[in-house]
């Protein structure tokens, strides 16, 4: 199968899955996901994955339907069903289906699952950025639905040839971009925001903080602005699909590209840690 | 029909109905709605209701499929199917069908109506109140999907007992209720927030301003803060299915209930307003 769409115990060809007009995403985006790679059939950092699903859902109320160890067999079982192991694999729950209420009962959750071919971006061509003011509401530590602000901004990057937006906060603080995690280097160290209500924790983050360690790089998680990124040594970007990309240019300027030693150490740290876990 | 579903041009019994699971609104809350009240068969401020409408999808670049006036013809013929005239209409966009990704492709969106018994709430029993910090978007002029927020605020309003929440920003500013608008009276003056991208500017929050045109009542629109909600004379909340709620009762303690002749000659002449143009 090329892309696969499941829903609720079903399964098929994602085009011909349907869901129930009265499923709560419908009305309110009432739900949340989470999404990573998988080479070779081996779905990569599964575990870690699982574990933020369930963090995103019980901060919203959303009973998921499994547990951790049902959902990575149930994961397991259906990634065989495709015809490429080099997969994106995505999965989420909605608050289940009723009539529209902006109050709920708590029920078990919708649980989807959707899984389309994907090989991972490893990073070794340059991005462009551009920033934006970060609009979003206040919950981006939990991985929801409500995605139509990171829409529009992924759009407006898109529309001025750039591959990623960089929020910033009112005061200049960056945050985030709208599906990934934004860091950088500057005199050998590596800054990346803190992990709070501000941007989502992502997996690859971790690992970048956990491959800086391993590399004698020190880390620091702390708010850093908008001059910060500008005169950054090097950009980072990271997302499950696309580890760590490199940003050579933001808001049309050039930017970063001062430590390329060090860039190419944590890139090609992650991508062998990638390759290694899923062989 | 009891409850109706539509969608793009099929419909049948709402809970018979069922839409792609790429649709963007399983996504990522891709889109926007409009809603409002029906008596006799008859749409309450139909055009005021499609107008706001069309502004949404504006806003997001989300391409409505039809123009106003077929709108208002499908409306208007899906609403004799139902077996009663007292009806909860609602008509969503969604931005389209493709898989799954944050940049789109502008083309006609999926159009969608839910139509439900539901009988307008006159307003003659007083509510009580719960006061949140408002940590949504800065989109809130937009009537979006993305409604995660007004979801645990209206469950955290129902497990204190309450009606409905009102949001206050940081500084205290009060912005609007979970799925209402609020304002109040003070003496003898209507005061209500501007319509920033801090509110949805409400079809009944519009008509409530008319209203106090008519009957003398002076009115201001500007931001006013919680101290001033503690101690309004009246404290109304207006939605379209509920265009004049009095409440009497903020976080646990007693508020408004001071200005009952305002409170009821305003009520009662948007009531009346209801009933005389859906006759």
């Amino acid at each position: 199968m090329r892309a696969l769409g499941y829903y609720n115990g079903k399964f098929d060809l994602l085009e011909n899955m349907t869901i129930p007009m009265n499923d709560r995403v419908c009305w309110f985006g009432d739900g949340v996901y989470d999404a990573g790679p998988c080479h070779n059939y081996h779905i990569f950092a599964l575990d870690e994955h699982i574990d933020r699903f369930f963090r995103s859902a019980d901060a919203l109320d959303i009973q998921i339907p499994v547990t951790k160890a049902e959902l990575a067999k149930l994961l397991n079982e259906l990634v065989v069903k495709l015809d490429t192991g080099d997969l994106f694999i995505y999965f989420q729950v909605t608050r289940g289906t009723a009539p529209r209420d902006h109050t709920y009962s708590r029920a078990p959750g919708n649980l989807w699952v959707m899984m389309r071919p994907s090989k991972l971006d490893e990073g070794k061509e340059p991005i462009k950025l551009i920033t934006l003011e970060d609009t979003r509401f206040l919950h981006c530590n939990i991985k929801t639905l409500n995605l139509i602000p990171a829409v529009m901004a992924s759009q407006k990057a898109s529309a001025a040839g750039c591959q990623e937006v960089v929020f910033f906060r009112p005061g200049g603080r960056v945050t985030e971009c709208a599906h990934s995690n934004a860091s950088i280097l500057k005199d050998g160290v590596f800054y990346t925001a803190p992990a709070d209500n501000l941007i989502l924790q992502g997996i690859s983050r971790n690992h970048m903080i956990s491959a800086c360690g391993a590399l004698g790089i020190p880390v620091v998680e702390e708010p850093f602005y908008l001059p910060d990124l500008f005169e950054a040594d090097e950009i980072l970007i990271s997302s499950s699909s696309k580890p760590c990309l490199r940003a050579l240019e933001v808001d049309g300027k050039p930017a970063g590209g001062r430590d390329p030693e060090r860039f190419e150490a944590i890139r090609s740290h992650m991508v062998e840690e990638y390759y290694r876990c899923t062989e």
